[in-house]
């Protein structure tokens, strides 16, 4: 499994995976799923990857390959030189496109999944910055303010604490603060969601990444967090108060 | 969808079920999906249901007949004179195989899902308080000191608070909070799981229902419960500290 979230805040974008792949329990690997490109000052894209691995190492490869042949001259579209992030999105769709249509009908004959997500975040100079979720079909979608994050993969035990602190207004560092404290709840409930992290900033209007970074198992910054969030939480939940002692009523059998 | 909480601490149990039963978004019902029983100063018996809602009535059903011939005069073993709580478990398990049986075939040819799951929880007189999950099967699993809590339904989203709170240790009264916390997380996240709720609480050697009461969405309770961890959340995630600014570093491109 996987759990990767994308933040757009109104100060920039902070991406945050997990690295852990599984094909059952007793075949646990260690693969990145965040990829970033960056020309200073003009552009900075980071992908990230949920689901079928070979198809999204696939997708990768592809992007590379377009990148590597506009490098050599070849007059190629690629997520560094299309006209707009939208375009990028759709580039990256494509791909999407390409990887299914070359694999998902073999792999459901034998039963496995194809199904594929990708975040792709990132801004070109003289555009906004923008975050869009890309599905199996090369579809995608764009979070806007009132949808200020998207996750892929194990995204359910993570979504409860950023749905209540993320908002457009949310300054980039405590953004950052919210993806790893939903990352922590995420690892702690599913096995299959690991250590180490790979995180990104990507302040809005400077078009190359402020942050990326690798956290490490033996991290003692997400330890710290990790455990100060803990005892927070506990201590927040003492605060509240329980269920008055009254209306007590017990009903009739079998009700 | 649905979302059901049993907890199983050493003062005794708590149940908790939302009621909200869903055949698509445009057929969205109310059905109670807990039941409960009591021979006051003999038994209480307590079950919550998740799963196909035809499966799971006429589980229901069926125990409800069992104790309506017994009560006539008929020699039937029920839920209300079964020896053990153990052998309580295993009666629901033999109506979920039953109910299985008659209706998965069918169920599964027109690619709807027959599965099932209940929780199961009881204290007789001579007997300790006791807490179990039944599967589609009609096996079941028992709660014990390292797992106090069991979920069915739409589990994750409120699972991180249960984890982190709950131990035997934890008061009845600190459990039915917990409950409470860990099913407004739920209802918050997924649409398919809603307002009124079934709380009822078994203190231990009791062997009746101290509380067994339903929460409408308009219950002051639990909005005022809702309100408080919501601030409360947020008071403990401004206390967290996030990352520092050192250790950053961008790596090359398409790492």
């Amino acid at each position: 499994m996987t759990y990767c979230v994308g933040l757009k805040v109104q100060s920039g974008l902070v991406m945050l995976s997990d690295t852990r792949t599984n094909a059952g329990v007793d075949h646990i690997l260690c693969f990145p799923k965040m990829f970033t490109w960056q020309v200073p000052g003009d552009r900075a894209v980071c992908v990230m990857c949920a689901g079928n691995l070979s198809i999204t190492q696939g997708i990768i490869a592809a992007v590379k390959d377009a990148i590597r042949r506009a490098e050599a001259g070849e007059d190629v579209e690629t997520i560094l030189n299309a006209a707009t992030l939208y375009r990028v999105a759709e580039l990256f769709g494509g791909h999407m496109r390409d990887k299914q249509r070359a694999h998902r009908e073999a792999l459901e004959e034998i039963n496995a999944a194809a199904d594929a997500t990708l975040l792709v975040a990132g801004q070109r100079r003289g555009g906004s910055h923008r975050l869009f979720m890309i599905y199996s079909a090369g579809n995608f979608i764009e979070a806007i303010d009132d949808t200020p994050f998207f996750q892929i993969g194990e995204h359910k035990y993570g979504k409860p604490i950023l749905a209540r602190v993320i908002t457009p207004e949310t300054p980039l560092a405590v953004a950052v603060k919210a993806a790893l404290v939903s990352m922590d709840s995420t690892i702690r409930s599913n096995i299959s969601v690991g250590m180490p992290l790979d995180l990104a900033t990507l302040p809005v209007n400077e078009f190359q990444f402020a942050l990326r970074r690798r956290l490490a198992s033996d991290d003692e910054e997400f330890r710290r967090i990790s455990r100060s969030w803990s005892e927070a939480l506990r201590f927040a939940f003492n605060r509240v108060s329980g269920l008055s002692e009254g209306s007590v009523s017990v009903d009739k059998q079998g009700d």
